[in-house]
């Protein structure tokens, strides 16, 4: 994988975690202590505000996935990729892009974008 | 036009500008003086050292144009577009995306992507 792959796969993972404790742990693996997340429905500053939100999209969305939407690119501390978000039926009912800024290894801040959203 | 498709449409003219005094205009009036650049290709910090950017582009692209890609979407202070560069033969040779952070009604920072290259 390269390095945005690795970002990106890492990212839907911690979007697909459920559990609130295992989301915790992956947020303090591979997100700053002070990571900033932002889109256009919601924000969050600190691995608890974002492990929040993404419990508040699996309550509002339940069996719900995040995919990784073709691939990711990126250079120096800058990633992007797109993302599907959808239940089993219809797995591409939601599409966004995330622009990631990173901090060594780890996100520092996310933004993000919606491309299709239901009508 | 939207606050994003106007910030989109500055930022492209100021691409488009290949007289260095007017291209210095333009970034003064739509650019922080201490804005920042970056993409896979180059990078640069303030409006001296941007508008130099794009000088050479031009150098190294005469007849090439800049043109907005589908439309631009923003909110709160995040704006992104997606532009096509290229003769006025291929005006598609090059295709880019670009993520806008602004101050006020300034751009203060972008990172760009590139989404297809010539092979």
């Amino acid at each position: 994988m390269t390095h945005a792959a690795e970002v990106a796969a890492r990212y839907i993972a911690v979007w697909n975690e459920r559990d609130p404790s295992r989301r915790k742990a992956l947020l303090a693996e591979s997100w700053t202590e002070d990571a900033e997340y932002v889109d256009p429905m919601m924000g969050g500053k600190g691995a608890g505000e974002i492990g929040a939100l993404i419990g508040a999209v699996h309550e509002r969305f339940p069996g719900f996935r995040f995919a990784l939407s073709g691939g990711a690119d990126g250079y120096g501390d800058r990633v992007r990729f797109s993302w599907s978000l959808g239940p089993e039926s219809d797995p591409d009912m939601i599409i966004g892009t995330d622009f990631v800024l990173l901090e060594g290894q780890r996100i520092k801040a996310v933004v993000g974008f919606l491309d299709k959203v239901p009508v």
